[in-house]
């Protein structure tokens, strides 16, 4: 039977921003149901990421009906976790775990969400050859999406070497020998250059947000066989966007992976089908970007 | 600032049945607010009535505004406090708990639920002599609750005369010396007699209850210079509220007390006034009665 309430929550560290709550309420509303989502942030709460587990079981026995979890809680939630979607299992991190009679089962909408929004937004974009910049927790969810969209060979390029190695060796289990790699920033032109025509840049470092401003990498690598993939969404219109347009790429902002991650979070929680368009029609005017955000 | 959302819950064991979900979700529907009152039954969870500080300290960490507290851990839970409102601390058992910027603070909005039910359900009661059926918990409430309307005196009655006379000694320290009594059940021809008049019978004892259908004490003693008020709501109307009726006493049934005490907790959680009336038609509703409680 379905409800026609859910508590909800996000557990993480700094999170007060979170858009979460809005995109959620803002649904519900919409869907007539009386939603309450909570921020659970370890900061203002005064304990550790390790204490993940106590929240989960805290809320599990306080009547929440599911939980959002972000950084730095995504891996450490695991072990607390009675059961596991299988792509939650082969990335081995989780941000939707949700309370289902008994068992607490989790689920990862950010692979979900990514895809989803790369293939409206991109919808004819070739992946033969996808470059990634980032090998931290977005990153590893966009590569699985990539992947998992049908992306021939995904090179992932990193400044910390280790990260880039450990992720390409975990997509190349997870997909098959040879669809991953890892790579140093200095093959980006090289990679870029290979792409042409077949494949483009999905950009997954935290640089372009509003308190890590700039380029993440030199703007004369990008060209108009290109297409350019964006992660961050707060500025929806980051410098690599506003670069890659000017060099002809076409392009997909952070925005749709926000919604279609709360928009998948909100399916799992009510059992009930978002309007994932109006999701993203919220997202870009919380974020105070222009309607219409794949361009 | 007043919030526009509130998440609250009981505690309590075997509250599977209980009403308050509905009168505070519907109350705060009509104001506007997204209100979840979430039921924390111990038997369900698993936990002993000792676990109430557990339980509390995780809502106060997951955010939620209050919780309401019923049988068994009314009394359990002062220890847990950070302060008492003065009706509680008299009493010494908390049925509305606000967590109020890092504070947990203990109310008891029966006895105000109650006085309040008197007040406007039996206005030009005269209060010289009151006897009081039961001691248990709700009957320490209600005997505060009469007191500060300024009974007189109220004799407690109770088939334990130990918890009769504890009660009566309670109220002499709250209220003063001679303002309350204990008595056995085998004196109370005498009492009624003694209140004809200038006084009247509250019932707190469960009997009457679906579970325990039956009177409370033998039909014969009601006569018309009694009023006699009633704590149990479910049913509204009681064998014994059917039979003082039939004796020419003016009654009160419970749901004023059940209702009016939902009232004052949602008054303390959201820092707004509610439409006690209309909280008391939805009682009336919600437990099959006819509308027009006072009798």
């Amino acid at each position: 039977m379905l409800k026609d309430s859910y508590l909800v929550g996000l557990i993480g560290s700094g999170i007060g921003p979170s858009l979460s709550p809005a995109l959620h309420e803002r649904e519900a509303a919409r869907q007539g149901l009386r939603c309450l989502y909570r921020l659970l942030d370890l900061d203002t709460i005064g304990v550790p990421p390790e204490a993940v587990g106590e929240l989960l079981r805290a809320a599990r026995l306080l009547g929440f009906d599911g939980l959002n979890i972000t950084h730095p809680c995504k891996r450490l939630v695991v072990e607390h976790l009675d059961a596991l979607d299988p792509r939650a299992e082969a990335l081995g991190a989780v941000n939707t775990v949700v309370f289902d009679g008994g068992r607490a089962v989790g689920h990862n909408t950010d692979v979900t969400g990514f895809a989803t929004a790369f293939a409206r937004g991109l919808p004819d974009a070739p992946l033969e050859r996808v470059v990634q910049l980032g090998a931290g927790g977005a990153g590893a969810a966009v590569a699985h999406a990539t992947l998992t969209l049908g992306a021939g060979r995904v090179t992932v390029v990193d400044a910390l070497p280790e990260r880039a190695d450990g992720l390409a060796a975990s997509l190349n289990r997870s997909f098959g020998p040879g669809r991953a790699a890892a790579a140093a920033p200095d093959r980006l032109p090289e990679l870029l250059a290979a792409a042409d025509g077949g494949g483009g840049l999905v950009h997954a470092t935290p640089t372009g947000m509003a308190a890590h401003p700039g380029l993440p990498l030199p703007a004369g690598l990008l060209h108009p066989g290109l297409w350019v993939a964006e992660v961050v969404y707060r500025p929806l219109e980051t410098e690599l966007l506003r670069a890659a347009r000017a060099a002809g790429c076409a392009t997909l902002d952070g925005g749709g992976m926000a919604a279609f991650q709360a928009a998948g979070a909100f399916r799992l929680f009510t059992g009930r089908e978002p309007d994932s368009a109006r999701m993203l029609a919220d997202l870009t005017e919380l974020t105070g970007g222009a309607v219409g955000a794949p361009q």
